[in-house]
């Protein structure tokens, strides 16, 4: 089962050995066996090429009928008589290679489309493809090999470097992208942030948000993520830093380089973050703090204060791992003992032995 | 008070009777009164229907003025003197009916607008209405009576089946779509997923996302919800599955049909969930996990671990309801007790004994 | 260090007069210095105006060389020699008044853009700009000088007051707004809530959602969030409420004045809150609750139940602060004890002691 060919038509065939070549990995088996595409270990084909994700997977990979498997050199062995192996100390990465041999980006339909507003001054390197609707304000630069897709804004003045992506509907201002950076579908940067001050009167003043977005080389933004500009000053995401979808970046926020920062993350105004930070899906975290490089932020946690290098942190508020699970096995082992929990009914609302429970088929009552 | 007719013209009027036939309902009363739309029990005139949404509203009921109310058999009794009764044991079901005989969908206005780029071998079924400035690519395929609206993006290769509605800003790409698919304004569906590995130098290699995305008839997508498609294989979402607004799916997670995911849920790559799973708001899964049919899980959960068909879990990490619930009144009772929190002051950030309190109209110390 | 001129081009320079009279406050030192932009204080120049942001920042304050500091009455004395100071009692309000005075909202181009499809009876106010593929329906109406960017969608029948920014890529449809309002990029309001009725054989039946949205003068809806229309009766926000990004308010919900909501908050259906209530980043709050006025709830708060006025809670489930204080220090507490916390194994999923550490560089097993 390789990928569907009318959205992902593969390169090559290639030989077993230049396989090999690409991904930095030791070929056993013949060299100049034809291989078509990538696929998983179960439900590969013999001109196929899959990977052994771990020992969790051995069953799979002995019934492969896979052509060549990738794995780790302590489970070469493990290989079936009649597969090819792909040894590498990096697995997963040696299959990212041979996968992006078989499927590279598209090639550059390089061009503007007559659809496109492109201000007169702005500078397009070349090969650029900008596609439908797309609108590239007054001033703006692009270096080569640009593709800016359907419908996606950079604003005036907006500077990106080369091989960058502006996928459908995303927009860009007051930005400063250097090269290989990504902005998936409708991903919001540069945009005014948060900021007003109350009046006496209970009206609210705007902030004037004067700062800009810097994104480092191979920045990516995920799909209708958001990206505030900086109030004074910029909000700075630092090269190989990668947004996944649905993120918040505040105002001044700034990152390393390659943090890792999973869906429905929020990052509050003026935290910064070091080097290989990484955030695991819908945690937060306050404004003003600052998180040491390869710190780890689990799922779902609300980080408070500083979180020093190298330090795991989990749960809301935060503490470290290893005290968050000493809390959640108490809580668990709390929560199963005997006795009817007492009913409480707060005011308004659902009591709230049925607060917890979405009613079947009845979603507007969980709205 | 009934709907706006500026926005939502009512067609009819009808008898009674005809809304009895589309509700599935009994009529109790004259069979031949005329009734001109729907309106909430307070508030609605003598030609208006409105449907009490359980006991809960017996005051509101007694004294509205409607000319009929759509209730449960066993509060038929309750309706007042001079109203008609349209009876039926799936009240709100009945109501649905009935509000969708006054508010049809609008009619189509089949045709291409001057402004759509539609690429010349797409294929468009009989009846569709393509809006401005919709892009629909090379080979796409939509079936007959589809609604595209403005600035949409249909990708090359995806199929759409019949009466799909891809609302303004959303885009679609890798996707097949069944029949009665919606996908609301800005949704996100097919777009590039999470998924790359580091080098040894600490850059990151993206691995390409070969899969797809299937949705099943009568999907829906809420606005600015993001499904990724698969990274090998396929993203799917069952029949009548429905997702809420900010939904975050991620690659290769799988559903059964009727699945209820409601606003700013977050599902982590491969997870799959059975039939009629709901899931309340902000609830995040992680990765790899089976959750069985008609399981509920609870507002802002976090499921780290399988659950069974039918069972209900909510907290953050997930246990069953009934734990969750002794241990949310123990660290009640806990927090009520007499005496002062010592003020903790963790590095960084503010002091403990502020950080919970967002400053009043100092919106950017929140930040 | 200034705004980036590109960017933010500065007006004036204006003498320090100017200023106290903009900003409503006392000018010490020679009124006749003239200043060309805002800075922050470390980074200042000696025509430049900083503000001190409290006590925390004195260092400084001491060390700046701006011309002059925006300072509190309590402060005036350490502001250093030969930097003038504007003293206000209100001292980030005065600053956001001086910021203002540089950098005022650019000029309105007035016009529509070639591009922009504007139906014949849409009706817009003198001095309007309208972006290129901007899309005003059919008897939309729009007041004086508003702003329409790059792609937006004002749907058929909405009316917009004076003064308004609709923002690129954001959408509005049954929306009926005041004056001064603004839609930031992506945001979606007025499309259709989640709303359906399960039938017996499993299929969800839509309920029509006809009612609008209702926007208050000076309301501001952020990056991509989403305000559903009212099901029956309309979702209204109050005049002055601001919404930051990433946000969900669900069909009906309505507001008062004032209410500060923050990044990735959740409000479910028929939640009604007060006035400047005060919502921090990524809390949820369940449907039909009421939130007194002034009432302020936490960050990743969980909120089940009616909120007094001026109460502030915390927690998930919420609870007065005070005591989500004392449970937050018990379970740290409890924590930090010793002991090794027994591995639990779960089914499925991974194991509880790596659920919550997201692979270094992995980050599609945290997927």
């Amino acid at each position: 089962m390789s990928a569907d060919p009318r959205f992902h038509p593969a390169a090559g065939p290639f030989t077993l050995s230049r396989l090999a070549e690409a991904a930095g990995a030791g070929a056993v088996g013949d060299g100049t066996r034809l291989l078509r595409d990538v696929a998983p270990l179960d439900g590969a084909a013999p001109d196929e090429v899959a990977f052994l994700d771990g020992r969790r997977h051995l069953a799979a990979l002995r019934a492969t009928r896979a052509g060549a498997v990738v794995v780790a050199p302590d489970l070469a062995a493990e290989v079936p008589p009649g597969c090819a192996a792909l040894v590498s100390p990096a697995p997963h990465l040696a299959f990212a290679r041979i996968a992006g041999l078989f499927h590279p980006l598209p090639p550059l339909a390089a061009g503007i489309h007559p659809t496109a507003v492109v201000a007169p001054d702005a500078v397009l390197g070349e090969g650029c493809e900008i596609g439908p609707y797309a609108v590239i304000g007054a001033g703006a630069r692009l270096g080569a090999r640009c593709r800016v897709g359907p419908h996606a804004v950079i604003g005036p003045g907006c500077v990106f470097g080369d091989d960058c992506r502006v996928h459908a509907h995303a927009s860009a201002m007051f930005c400063l992208a250097g090269d290989r950076v990504t902005l998936h579908e409708g991903a919001r940067v540069g945009q005014e942030g948060y900021g007003f001050v109350p009046t006496p009167e209970g009206r609210f003043v705007t902030i004037p948000q004067l700062g800009r977005v810097r994104l480092g080389d191979e920045v990516e933004i995920g799909a209708n993520s958001c990206v505030d500009r900086g109030a004074l000053g910029d909000t700075v995401l630092g090269p190989g830093t990668r947004l996944d979808n649905l993120v918040q970046i505040g105002h001044n926020v700034s990152t390393g380089r390659g943090c890792v920062i999973v869906a429905q993350v929020g990052i509050s105004g003026s935290t910064r973050l070091g080097d290989f930070v990484t955030i695991a899906g819908q945690a937060g975290l306050t404004g003003h703090l600052n998180i040491g490089s390869k710190a780890r932020i689990g799922a779902q946690a609300g980080v408070q204060s500083d979180v020093p290098a190298g330090q795991d942190v989990t749960g809301s508020p935060a503490m470290p791992v290893k005290d968050a699970l000493r809390v959640a096995l108490h809580l668990r082992q709390l929560g199963a003992r005997k006795g009817r929990p007492q009913a409480m009914r707060p005011e308004g609302g659902q009591p709230m032995a049925e607060q917890k429970e979405p009613p079947r088929g009845r979603p507007e009552q969980t709205d």
